[in-house]
């Protein structure tokens, strides 16, 4: 096997009460890759469509992701080659449905195939971190963790990396409103408070604590009731126009919760089977008509399998 | 039925990760109490061993979480009388292992029994944090709800009071060293600082929901690597001497994780298993021994049941 074909979806992270550790895997959405290996060492980014973004392998993420793990990988396998790498991307940038994590987490999902599998899941997302870095300034696993282990993801802590896979129910769909608009990242941390009151802090943990025990128990009622955020929401809606609306329409329709994905400026709503899931999708997109502003919306089932071969 | 006596379990709030969240229940250690049905209507403490506590129904939180309960009760069932209540203390007050919550759980629960159960174990919790309100000023249930639940439990929130019960491994044991000094629980929450930092938080947010994970899948490493507490601890440990010795030897003698009970000052370790919890027991108590300190130890086993007929 030379050459292969790779899946590499969107992900949502944080999911109100999980800011920074929590994030999911979704299925209708994704970047395509193809991987190869070739004679001439070294990566290089053979083509890019669907994004401008830099061919120059250490300028893109799925290019820093693709050597963190070849730099590791010299010392477990043979490696007398060198891999091209195709991004066709279809997650917009900046969307915060983790455009970024898909390449890197498909480009180190993919040489892992090619090499024969030498690490393993929880492996890859420590490689697909350095990539991420390259996006956003700093290590984190939020969106990558979801995107190469599938399903709901929990960062436990960063030294080192624990990535906890948490089972979840099978009939959990996630319906994404993407508002074609611009969140700069630099804004979007602005707004954050570097402290926070302690009894804020300690809401958030029940509701942490809650969602993980719901996913565990197959239990929707307590899954809708823990996805909320009193920290980072109330901060960052104000980026998102219309946010409040969009929230409350899919509540009212049925959703178990709704917020903010990642950073923004994407809007999810989390819901219990696919005719509840398409019902919501009608009221938010119907609630955003009237900003004037173009937005995409997905329905997508959570992914428990991730990043994939096609 | 006119007449039991019930096991009144000790509790171990917090837990490190679960700060105002979490608790577990005991079952080496508890206080005992006879609730008795008699024809006068009313709540009256008959006797008090073990400990100087008011009789006064009103001033005593056995007494007031028994009223709590009959207040609303006399809408479900017919109460043509009224309860004696005697409790006798094992559990010390202001130990740090839930003494106050022990008579409150127990006077719920075994009015609840004499009246037929027209309440659900969950429902008593809401009673029960009546009675600890008296204790601590305002209603908390990280220590009630696992003394009448059972297990580990986790408070998702209070408005309204949702307490979910968090399936645990069987072979979990708590080791407690009780030194005999006081901690005023005005001292324990002057040391808290009412804002803390956001990646703080954080920290402490993947830490709960890696010690939920984990006790959900028998996880035992990740349960001990999630055992962690980087917000109240580094503030609190300055009120129990000798703190970092004992939580060391109790970790450098295979404890999961160790920490402080509730506001303290006793001081927990986790174990897997009771072979190493008695090592671990042996090694807390000699590293206490050169304070000067008096104290107790407790070894037990988690007690999934909770408060109890005897």
């Amino acid at each position: 096997m030379n050459e292969i074909k790779i899946f590499c979806p969107a992900t949502i992270a944080n999911l109100n009460c999980g800011f920074d550790v929590m994030g999911l895997c979704l299925e209708g959405i994704g970047d395509e890759m193809i991987i190869r290996k070739v004679a001439e060492k070294g990566i290089r980014i053979t083509k890019i469509t669907g994004a401008d973004l830099p061919l120059e392998t250490e300028k893109n993420v799925a290019g820093v992701a693709a050597l963190a793990i070849c730099k590791d990988a010299i010392n477990r396998v043979a490696m007398e080659h060198g891999f091209e790498i195709e991004i066709h991307k279809k997650i917009k940038a900046g969307s915060g449905i983790g455009s970024s994590s898909a390449s890197a987490a498909g480009a180190v999902f993919g040489i892992n195939e090619l090499l024969g599998k030498p690490y393993t899941k929880h492996e890859l997302v420590d490689f697909a971190m350095k990539g991420e870095a390259l996006a956003s300034g700093c290590e984190h696993a939020d969106n990558v963790a979801p995107c190469v282990l599938g399903g709901f993801t929990l960062v436990r802590g960063y030294n080192p990396l624990d990535v906890i896979k948490i089972k979840s129910p099978t009939d959990l769909y996630a319906v994404v409103l993407h508002p074609h608009i611009e969140v700069k990242t630099s804004d979007a941390r602005a707004v954050l408070k570097p402290t926070i009151p302690l009894k804020d802090a300690i809401t958030q943990c029940g509701n942490l604590g809650g969602l993980i025990a719901g996913l565990y128990t197959n239990d929707y009622e307590l899954i809708g009731r823990s996805l909320q955020d009193v920290i980072i929401e109330p901060m960052r809606k104000q980026l998102i126009p219309n946010f409040d609306a969009v929230k409350n329409s899919a509540l009212a329709n049925g959703a178990l919760g709704a917020g903010i994905s990642g950073a923004g400026p994407s809007i999810f709503a989390l819901c219990k089977g696919q005719t509840i899931a398409e019902k919501v999708a009608i009221s938010m997109s119907n609630s955003y008509q009237n900003t004037g502003i173009p937005f995409d919306m997905h329905i997508s089932k959570v992914n428990d399998e991730g990043v994939k071969i096609l």
